[in-house]
């Protein structure tokens, strides 16, 4: 039990619809059950994906139709980014007037300034910042939150009851509420997130079709540094195509990174100074 | 037991001088004893880690000096490639007439060729593909070869004896043994080793710059992605600097990948076929 689940009698939200039933939607799901007995759970997804969620003992009720908006106190869209924002017209009609609405996408520019087009609309941004490199509900755990920090990014004039149990309802989940602006969220998450997923492709590609059969010959510090290559496209489709603003300038550093070490090679100093650097910042991340 | 340590009264080699008595060459010296205990082991290593390696139940004698390779049927050079070239000289002066000797250098055709310049010296250069992202004794693992690479490259020349009885020795230790020239040895680990390090040091570096404090927000994707940033630049300063020629052309490759992703971004056909390769590519390696 959490300390959260203590408080299991008075959740923030007491009927949450969930739409998308992925690894997000699953696991939060599953995180709520645990430290919010008391909230309802609806889950929305349609064909393959709805039936898995079926499996899953986490929600108390699952629809193919936006239906389960009507009644929540809270609403969580857990699609890829675009899917989210065509979504967002629809939930705004649906949704009763003090209802909360956030995302749990990878970009929050795109989806914040959607949201704002929709008159009284309440919604908050929300990134967790847990995952695997695969997909899937397979994959859902109820601790998937746990320790990892959950970034929201509310707008400058937003409902600070909202805010408050949003916040509440997270902290539930032991993560970490970190507010930010959605530009700085999405500029920081393109060096912390889309930058290494993309190189992490890039790198795979190029040394796949260089390599040849010889990948054999691959050791543990390319599968670790390639690891992410593994990652589903349709997520990262949408995350490129709503922050490409901020992952072009991240590219090009990294490019521009790469480009003086191929012509300092040579240079002895020049190679101990990014890795010092390098080893640093790497001393300062988990594991 | 292994298979090989059923044939224990018969090792290839007698007596085994290890010169440098880090990772590889505690490990060697550990591999040597549980693989072919008829087989004396002498280290040599000055310092701290001539210390270090007087606490680890692995070498029958260690020694400052070269004196050990006087009376060795092998000679393992096991410090960074330019000290092992470095060392070539002395060792083709000390050694006896079929001795063999062998590097486990990370870079193959600059040692090949320093090889090549003392005559009656028989050297066949090879590489286990084994070790971790942290380098020192403190790691060292009797089994750290088993079920890896080990590539030898002999020259055109080689006195078969000499290969075969360096291939049964160190499939002793369940290596698998690859033959490959030392031109197409240092091309391929361009690629599969020496640009996902450099990539690895390079990310981490403009990551961590650029994020800032806010590193702490990062997840296990960008751990795995810039585990090698730990990477000791001792080591690497001495494979960029012997392999810079096969090195500046994957960087090249790489640097391309990225400003083509960098170029399109918005184009929604682009991004599937590089995640399609790179995936297919990730799943023909380990983990």
């Amino acid at each position: 039990m959490t300390a959260a689940a203590s408080q299991a009698g008075d959740p923030p939200f007491r009927s949450v619809a969930i739409v998308g039933a992925g690894l997000i939607g699953g696991s939060l799901a599953l995180a709520i059950r645990r430290a919010w007995p008391g909230a309802q759970v609806a889950g929305v997804d349609r064909g393959e994906a709805l039936d898995a969620a079926r499996l899953l003992v986490a929600f108390d009720r699952l629809d193919e139709t936006l239906a389960p908006v009507d009644a929540a106190d809270l609403v969580v869209l857990a699609a890829p980014v675009r899917q989210n924002i065509a979504l967002l017209g629809e939930v705004s009609r649906r949704v009763a007037t003090r209802t909360v609405v956030t995302d749990v996408g990878s970009t929050k520019r795109a989806v914040v300034e959607a949201a704002r087009t929709h008159d009284g609309l309440i919604f908050i941004g929300g990134h967790p910042l847990a995952g695997a490199a695969r997909a899937g509900l397979g994959l859902a755990r109820a601790d998937l939150f746990a320790g990892r920090p959950w970034v929201l990014t509310p707008d400058a004039g937003v409902d600070s009851v909202a805010l408050d149990r949003l916040s509440t309802f997270v902290r539930g989940f032991d993560a970490d509420v970190h507010v930010l602006s959605a530009d700085e969220h999405d500029r920081l998450l393109a060096f912390l997130s889309h930058l290494p997923q993309l190189t992490a492709s890039a790198l795979m590609h190029i040394v796949g079709t260089n390599a040849g059969d010889h990948i054999a010959l691959a050791g543990p510090g390319l599968a670790d540094t390639t690891r992410l290559a593994s990652s589903p496209v349709d997520i990262w489709r949408d995350i490129c195509a709503t922050n490409a603003d901020d992952i072009r300038p991240a590219l090009a550093a990294l490019i521009d990174s790469l480009s003086t070490l191929r012509d300092r090679l040579d240079d002895e100093d020049a190679l101990p100074a990014l890795f010092e650097s390098a080893q640093s910042w790497r001393e300062r991340i988990q594991s």
